[in-house]
C-alpha cells in the first residue's frame, strides 16, 4: 500500500489494535516524505514518549469522535473511552490514537493505552526578553490557545508500554490520508439497503403487542420505517444482562419476530457484555471473564477466541437464526464521568489483556464478535465505543449526551477516525427541536429515532406527524446516493460524512468549522438547532446550488435564515433522488430522478443483492444524459437540470 | 502516635508525598484492631495493586476537595490534579490519596502517582440465578449505586509503582481518625488574626492609584476589610510571569505598599510558577525546571531544593521584605479539563520527579517556597492546588467554578483530607444571589471578594452595600470563635469546618448531607442559594438553637424559610462574639459578648501576638460565667444566656 509506512521504536506491547485488525497482512511502502528523523523517542518510567515537530501553522484532527473539540492544535487529549465526556479532554465513546493534519500526513499510534497527546507544546527555554503587559479579564480566553508562532512538538505519552509503533499516512488530502488509513483497517463498512433507512427505538417497558401496534402505527400511516428497535425489556434481565426473552412481556417472541418480519421490518436487540447470573451464558463464560463483577455480571473476555466463539454461537443460535439482523451494543465504552459502573483499569482477563487495554479494545472486538454470529447477513448496527481500525464495522455510534450543536460537531469529526455516528432523536423540548434535530438526523449515516424513555413516538404530543413524515420521505430519496458513498467508503475508504476542511486541506476557512460537513461527495449540510433562525454558511471550492431553491452561491461565508437545514449541491455534480418508499426489501426498484447542478458530471449507483456478504456489486455510471449501464434496482423517471 | 499504623508492599517509589511532608519523625503504633490480613497487593504490568475489604454498609469519604461528589461508595475515583473538573471523576484541584470511612478509620496510600481507587466492587462470580425483570427507564437511576448488599472491595489501583506504603488511621469517630491525619501531617496551620477578616482583590487591570481608592472606600464606608489582593495587572508579564511590578500600572508600588500597610491592610500578590524570559528569575531557574513551555515560560522545579531556594529567596527580598504578607498561587494544578495548557505528565524535572508527580506535588512544594520567603510571618494566602499532608500550609483552595450548590459541597468535603475551601464571592446574577453566596463565604474558612474581572465592587451595581457590610460585620465577629477553631486545628488537627458525617458518624441520617456542615465546634451551618426560599436541615445528636432567633430545635429534619442563613448553636456552648471592627491589627482587643446557649458550657479562647511563628499561644478557658484566665486581647462586655 502506497502511502503506508511503519516504524518501530523499543519494544512494542504484543496486545495493541493492529492484533485485531479485520485484515492483517498488508504490503507497506519502504519510503515516506515524512522527516523521520526528526522524531525523538525515549523509554520513561511511565512507559514511552515520542516527540513528532508540528509546524506553527499546523492544524491537528482527529483522535476519534471528538464531542467537544474539533481542531486540536495547542490542546491535550487522552485517548480514554468513556460514556458521555463533558469536557474537551479526549475522553470519548470512542477515542482513536490517529491525527492527521493539514500538512497532508496522519500518524497512528499502535496502542491500547489511554495514551495522551499533547497536540503543540513549545520546548524552547532560551527565550529573548520580550516586553508584554497585556492582562486578560477572562478565563476563556486565559486558557485558550497558546499562540506559538514558530515550531512545536506533538508530544505522545504512552503508559506503560517501552515501545510502540507508528504508521505514517500520507496523502493529497485529509480525506485522502483518512481513506489510505481505512482501507489500511480493511475498507469501510458496507451497509445493508434497509440498514439506511428509518430505524425506531421503542419504548423500553413496552410488551410484545405495544411493539406490533408500534410497527402498525408505521405502515398505516404510511411514515418509513425500516428496522425495529428493541431495548433492555425484551430480556428477562437486564442490567446486568440475561439474554433471553421475557417471558411476562414477551410471552409471544416468536410470533412478534415473525409479524415484524412479515410486514418489512428488521429488528435490532438491545443489549451490553456484562452476563447475569441467570443467563445461559454464565456459567460458560464464567472462565473466560473479567475479575470483577459490573452490574452483578461477569464481564466478557472478548479479547480471548474462546468468549467470542461462546458469546457469538449464542447470538447466532438464539436470535439471528431467529430472524434478528441487528443489535445495539450498549455501555461497552467507560465511566470516569457516569459513575464508575464499568470494570476497572487494572481488571485482569484470562486472554492477559488488562482493563486499560480493555477499555480500548472492548467496543471493537464485541463488533467483531456480533459480526461474527451474523455470518453472511449484513447488518447496521449501533455500538457505544470504537476504537482504532473501526471502518469495515458496522456500527454506528451514540450517546446519552444530548446537546444539538455537540451532535452535529459528531458528525464533523467522527470521519477522520473511520467511525460513524449517529445524533439520534430523542425527546425534544418543543416542535421546533424535534425537527431542528430530526433535520441533522435525515444527513447522518444512520436514522435512528430512540424512545426508549418516552411513552409514545416523541412527536405525537408535539403534533408533528406531517412534518416528521416529510423529513423521512426525504431520507428515503436520499438512500440510492448514500449507498453510493458507503460504497465508496467499503471500496476506497473515503468517509461518507466528512468535516470541510478533510476535503478542503489547503483553505484555512475550513480549519475550525466544526458544524457544517460533506455529506456524501457532493452534499454539503450545515444544520441548525432549536436557538437559531438564521446562521452563517462557509462554502469552499467552487460554486454551489441550494438544494431546496435551486439558487447558486458563490465560494465564500453566506448568511442563512430558514426553517429549513440548509444543504448546497457542489456545481457539477449529478444528483440520484427516489421516490421514497416506506421501507426497502430485496425486491425493491428506485424511481430514480437525477438532478443534474452545472454543466456537467458524473457518479456512480451500486447494484448488489443489498443484504448479504457474498454479493456482487456492479456499478452503473450516470451523467447529465441518465444511466450508462444496464439495472435492475434503479429506473431512471425523469432528469432535472439546475445551471 | 497511637492510631496510626503502617505497612508496605512491594518496593515502594522514592518521590512520595511523604517525602516533602512538614515533620518527617513520627512515632508509629506497632499494632492495629484492622484485619491487615485481608489486604491483597499484587504487582501488574500497569503498576500495582490493592484490594482492601468494604462492608456492605460501609460509606466512604475523602479523596481531597471533591466539588462534585460526597459520599464515594459505589464510585470511582481518580487522583488526577485538574482545573475546574465539572464531574464526579476524582479529577479535583486538590486530591489526596486518602479516605475514611464510618466503620472509624481512614487509609492513606503514599503515592504521587494518579492513583485510581474503585470504592466498593463487587469480587463475586458464582452468583445464584436471582430473576428479576425491572426495567429502568432513567439514565441517571441506571448509572448510579450498584446496590450491593454484601461485602465489596475497595479495589486501589496504582500506575508505575512497583509497591506503597499504606497508612491506617484509627479513632471514635471520622473527626478523630482525620485529626490523626492532620496531626500526622504536621498539625493544622494557624493563620495570623488578619487573615480572618475580609479580603478583596481588586480587578486585574487596575493602576496603583485605582488601588488606593478603592482601599479608602472601605475605609471611608465604614465596611471591614484587612487584605487587599491585586491580580496578575501588577506585573509586568503574566502568562507566563515576570515577578516585577509593572512600570505602567504600578509606577509607585512602595508608595502603595506604603499607603496600603498605614492603612491597616496586608497585601496579597497573585502568581504562578510559570517563569517568563523577561523575569529576573528566568536566567536562574532555566536548569531547575522541566522539558515543556508552559504559557511560552519555564517550569519552576519546585520538587529540588535548588530551584525551591532561588524561588523563595528571591520572593523574600522582593516581596515580603517590602511588606508583602501574602501570595494567591494560581494554575500550580492540571489542564485535562481546560485546554490543556499546564506541563505534560510525562515532562522531566532535574530533580527527577516526573510530570505526573509533579503534578501531584506542585501545589504543596509552592506552599513550602512560599513559606520559606515569608520566615517567621504568618500568612494566610491562595492555591489552586493541594494535595496529600496539606493541613500545615495556610492556604485556601479556590475555583473557576462558580455553581453556588457546588461550592458548599466544596466546604462539607475539604474537611475529611486536611484542606481548606473558600467558596469566593466574584460577580452575581442579582442582590439576592450575592447575599446568598457572601452569606455561605462568611461562614468559610476565609472571606475573599474576587473582583478580579469586575471594574467595580460587585454589590455597587446591585444596591447592596448595607447588607454586604452587616455580613461582613457578622464576619468580624465571629473571628474570635473562629481563631479558637482554628487552634484546635492547628493543636490537635481537628478541622474547622466538617461535614455533618465527621462527627456524627454514627448517624446514617449524614451520610450523604453535602449542603450543611460544622463550623467549629458549635455551629451548625446550612447555606441556601438564590434559587431557594426554603430547604429541609437535618439537626444530628441533641438539641440545637437558632443563631438568629434563640428559638430551640430537636434532634431530627425541619424545614426552614428564611432569607438569612440558617445556622443553629449546639446546645450547651457559649459562643464569644466581638463588636465588629473595620481591620485587626497587633493591638486589637475583642470586646466580647458571651452567648451561651443551654444549662452549662464552656471553650477556650486563644491569646498570642496574632501574627508571627515565634508566638507563645495562651488558652483563656471561658464558661457560662465568663473568662477563667487574665487576657489582654479580650474583653468580656456581656453575657446572653439562652435556654
Amino acid at each position: 500500500m502506497t502511502g503506508v509506512y511503519k516504524l518501530t521504536f523499543g519494544e512494542p506491547e504484543s496486545i495493541t489494535p493492529t492484533k485485531y485488525k479485520e485484515i492483517s497482512k498488508i504490503e507497506l511502502s519502504d519510503a515516506t516524505k515524512f522527516n523521520i528523523g526528526s522524531i525523538n523517542f525515549k523509554k520513561t518510567l511511565r512507559g514511552c514518549r515520542l516527540e513528532i515537530p508540528l509546524e506553527f501553522d499546523e492544524e491537528v484532527y482527529g483522535f476519534g469522535l471528538q464531542l467537544n473539540g474539533f481542531n486540536h492544535k495547542g490542546s491535550k487529549k487522552m485517548m480514554r473511552p468513556n460514556a458521555d465526556p463533558v469536557s474537551n479532554s479526549g475522553d470519548s465513546h470512542a477515542p482513536v490514537p490517529f491525527y492527521c493534519t493539514n500538512k497532508y500526513y496522519g500518524i497512528y499510534v499502535d496502542t491500547a493505552r489511554y495514551a495522551e497527546f499533547y497536540c503543540g507544546y513549545g520546548k524552547n527555554k532560551n527565550r529573548p526578553a520580550v516586553p508584554n503587559n497585556t492582562v486578560i479579564t477572562n478565563a476563556e480566553e486565559l486558557y485558550k490557545k497558546t499562540g506559538y508562532t514558530e515550531k512545536t512538538v506533538m508530544v505522545i505519552d504512552i503508559p506503560v508500554a517501552k515501545g510502540v509503533d507508528i504508521y505514517i499516512f500520507e496523502g493529497e488530502s485529509i480525506t485522502d490520508v483518512v481513506a489510505k488509513y481505512n482501507m489500511f483497517s480493511g475498507g469501510g463498512c458496507m451497509p445493508p439497503l434497509w440498514g439506511l433507512g428509518v430505524s425506531y427505538r421503542c419504548n423500553a417497558k413496552y410488551t410484545d403487542n405495544q411493539v406490533i401496534k408500534m410497527a402498525d402505527y408505521f405502515r398505516e400511516r404510511k411514515m418509513p420505517c425500516d428496522i425495529i428497535g428493541l431495548e433492555p425489556g425484551w430480556q428477562s434481565s437486564s442490567y446486568s444482562c440475561s439474554y433471553v426473552w421475557d417471558n411476562e412481556r414477551y410471552p409471544n417472541y416468536k410470533e412478534l419476530i415473525r409479524y415484524l418480519r412479515n410486514s418489512n421490518f428488521n429488528i435490532n436487540l438491545w443489549e451490553h457484555a456484562f452476563v447475569n447470573s441467570i443467563s445461559p451464558l454464565y456459567q460458560k463464560l464464567h472462565d473466560f471473564s473479567g475479575t470483577y463483577e459490573v452490574w452483578k455480571g461477569i464481564t466478557t473476555d472478548f479479547a480471548g477466541e474462546t468468549a467470542r466463539d461462546i458469546f457469538s454461537e449464542y447470538h447466532k443460535n438464539k436470535f439471528v437464526d431467529e430472524g434478528i439482523t441487528g443489535f445495539k451494543l450498549d455501555e461497552c465504552d467507560g465511566s470516569d464521568f457516569t459513575g464508575g459502573w464499568s470494570f476497572p483499569n487494572c481488571d485482569e482477563f484470562p486472554s492477559g489483556v488488562d482493563g486499560e487495554q480493555m477499555h480500548s479494545l472492548f467496543g471493537i472486538l464485541y463488533q467483531k464478535t456480533i459480526l461474527k454470529a451474523l455470518g453472511n447477513q449484513r447488518t447496521f448496527s449501533e455500538v457505544r465505543n470504537s476504537g482504532a481500525f473501526a471502518a469495515p464495522y458496522p456500527f454506528v455510534l451514540y450517546s446519552d449526551l444530548y446537546d444539538h450543536k455537540v451532535f452535529i460537531r459528531g458528525l464533523a469529526t467522527a470521519g477522520f477516525s473511520g467511525l460513524l455516528w449517529v445524533p439520534e432523536l430523542r425527546r425534544a423540548k418543543n416542535k421546533k427541536d424535534l425537527l431542528r434535530r430530526l433535520q441533522t438526523v435525515v444527513f447522518s449515516p444512520r436514522v435512528i429515532i430512540n424512545a426508549w424513555n418516552t411513552e409514545e413516538a416523541p412527536w405525537i404530543k408535539l403534533g408533528a406527524g406531517d412534518e416528521v413524515r416529510e423529513l423521512l420521505e426525504l431520507r428515503m430519496s436520499l438512500v440510492p446516493y448514500v449507498y453510493s458513498a458507503f460504497y465508496r467508503y467499503h471500496k476506497h475508504g473515503v468517509p461518507p460524512i466528512r468535516a470541510l476542511v478533510s476535503d478542503y486541506s489547503d483553505d484555512e476557512n475550513t480549519y475550525n468549522i466544526d458544524d457544517e460537513y460533506m455529506f456524501g461527495d457532493s452534499m454539503l449540510v450545515a444544520p441548525m438547532t432549536v436557538d437559531e433562525d438564521k446562521r452563517m454558511v462557509y462554502l469552499p471550492g467552487d460554486a454551489w446550488y441550494d438544494f431546496w431553491t435551486d439558487k447558486k452561491y458563490e465560494r465564500g461565508w453566506h448568511e442563512v435564515q430558514t426553517d429549513n437545514i440548509p444543504v448546497y449541491i457542489k456545481k457539477d455534480s449529478v444528483i440520484p433522488l427516489a421516490e421514497p418508499m416506506q421501507y426497502i426489501s430485496k425486491d425493491t426498484v428506485f424511481q430514480i430522478t437525477l438532478k443534474c447542478y452545472g454543466d456537467k458530471g458524473k457518479t456512480v449507483l451500486v447494484e448488489d443483492d443489498g443484504e448479504t456478504h457474498a454479493t456482487r456489486y456492479k456499478e452503473i455510471e450516470i451523467d447529465f444524459n441518465g444511466f450508462r449501464e444496464e439495472t435492475q434496482r434503479y429506473e431512471l423517471k425523469r432528469i432535472q437540470c439546475c445551471v
